[in-house]
């Protein structure tokens, strides 16, 4: 649970910064340096990287380094649980009453 | 767009730490003040005053002063645009799934 948690708080604060989610949709269209990453932002490089090993850390992004370049691309992490989780909220939301029970559900469904 | 941004800011903010997590879950059951949230945790109610500040910022929680307490129950936000900014980035993520595949299957086809 407490390693749960820890995933949990890095996929939140990483999604957390506007520009880290741009840079998100951005890697769903296609692999990018990060010098590719930085030029819309007109952010150095050093700030990038910075927001890259955020997202890295994640696991929503994964960087190669090709040649002298650090290749970035979307990572392996799928956002379920953190979709899971607000689900459970949104079900809370709906039905106050309800709500420790959807919890028990979410989490016999995360530990299995 | 940078309203929005911000908003989403402060959910994601709000939602990456395990104890507002954990408050969102108890007030999902029923209202309760702040001394109420802090003693599972021990923690000061400082501390908790603190969680409760960020959550309620992010329009997760609303609090009231009732009497010298403070009662504290789930906010407005409903969570829809998080909800769809997660959705969205696991578009993108089967997406390139499927380039993944395509490509491995193409390797596949021109290998034999």
């Amino acid at each position: 649970m407490v390693q749960q948690d820890a995933r949990l708080d890095r996929i939140f604060s990483a999604l957390a910064d506007p520009t880290r989610r741009q840079v998100l949709v951005r890697l769903g269209a296609a692999p990018a340096t990060i010098s590719d990453l930085a030029e819309p932002f007109a952010i150095s490089l050093t700030g990038m990287k910075k927001h890259v090993r955020v997202l890295e850390e994640a696991g929503l992004v994964v960087t190669e380094k090709v040649g002298r370049a650090r290749q970035c691309r979307l990572g392996t992490e799928r956002l379920d649980d953190a979709m899971a989780w607000i689900t459970f909220y949104q079900r809370l939301w709906e039905r106050r009453l309800d709500g420790l029970d959807a919890y028990f559900t979410l989490r016999k469904g995360t530990q299995q």
